[in-house]
């Protein structure tokens, strides 16, 4: 696969670039992340992996690091399915369940970790992952959170911040820290426990 | 220093090791772990960072591995100073503060993350750290919550192990994870917050 092969360019004179070439990038990288990690990873083997040149690579993002942010802030980022369950408890029960999946995931069991380790050395990893961890809980978080004020179980001042910290980390510390079984009963278990969580503590 | 200079010989004959030289290529252990990462770390560096030789090393672990395990595990196992407030809140607080300035210290932010990253792909590294920071957690978690059942704030059947992924999870997730700052105000809320998780859902 080539960018070039159409011949074609855009009205500006960039070259086009094919988006199936960047699909075809972008789930290489993953790959490429999983098998050996951020600090070992090479540009050249996400490129063979493609079955691109490593040109591909370069016409679409500066640095490993430039691409390695863009590809993983849009997985972090994916919206979470949140239909109205009709109770706190219900809304929570559903996206810890659907955040648990993600978790189990093993690209993300092991790209996770790996770049919060990154993260640790490298500040603009640390940046940009905390700033998608932060609006991906806030999204979350305040949708639930508005909800349950509306219905009337949590009080208007309730924190949508806060009330995602008290979802997550306990979800993460069981399954991406202690890597615990996390079955459906113990998912209802920490969802009843952050409900009460939040209203005591949220505001 | 060396582990012979002393000459001396145990009852069965085999070398006395030094305590000092022990305690010195712990310290270097850390400090290159911190400064390197467990992928990176030779054996070579922690005994010129200790002033021994390689030999002081191989005498005390077979190998990297088993030196890591054993030096993060007597870390990660040190006893947190948990003195009865008199409330479960109280009791909750406190130990998170502890927990809290842990977790700031600089070494555990660059080592704890680095470890958990290394043990998506090391099983070794995977299960005794996950080992440990259970064990921790279970006794942190059992003598708090013991207290509160003698006090009569939670019912009898309260999960020491639940109760502790309840504090310790959105603590981790907010000073580990996103690097949020936590002060004596965030902490009395989440303290608080996990009391009335532990109280609704531990059980």
């Amino acid at each position: 696969m080539t960018d070039s092969s159409a011949g074609k360019r855009s009205a500006a004179g960039a070259a086009v670039l094919r988006s199936e070439i960047t699909s075809a990038l972008r789930d290489a990288l993953v790959e490429e992340l999983a098998a050996t990690g951020y600090g070992r990873l090479s540009i050249e083997a996400v490129a063979r992996r493609a079955g691109v040149a490593k040109t591909a690579i370069y016409r679409r993002w500066p640095s490993k690091l430039e691409m390695v942010l863009e590809v993983v802030t849009a997985i972090a980022g994916q919206r979470l399915e949140l239909p109205d369950t009709g109770s706190l408890r219900g809304d929570l029960e559903l996206a810890m369940r659907g955040m648990a999946s993600a978790l189990r995931h093993p690209l993300a069991s092991q790209i996770i970790p790996d770049l919060l380790a990154e993260a640790a050395r490298n500040p603009d990893i640390g940046a940009t992952l905390q700033q998608t961890l932060t609006e991906t809980g806030r999204t979350v978080g305040g949708q639930v959170v508005e909800r349950a004020i509306g219905r009337g179980e949590l009080p208007p001042d309730t924190h949508a911040d806060l009330a995602a910290d008290l979802v997550i980390g306990p979800l993460y510390w069981r399954l991406a820290v202690l890597r615990k079984p996390c079955g459906k009963a113990e998912i209802r278990g920490l969802a009843q426990a952050a409900a009460a969580a939040i209203a005591a503590g949220a505001h």
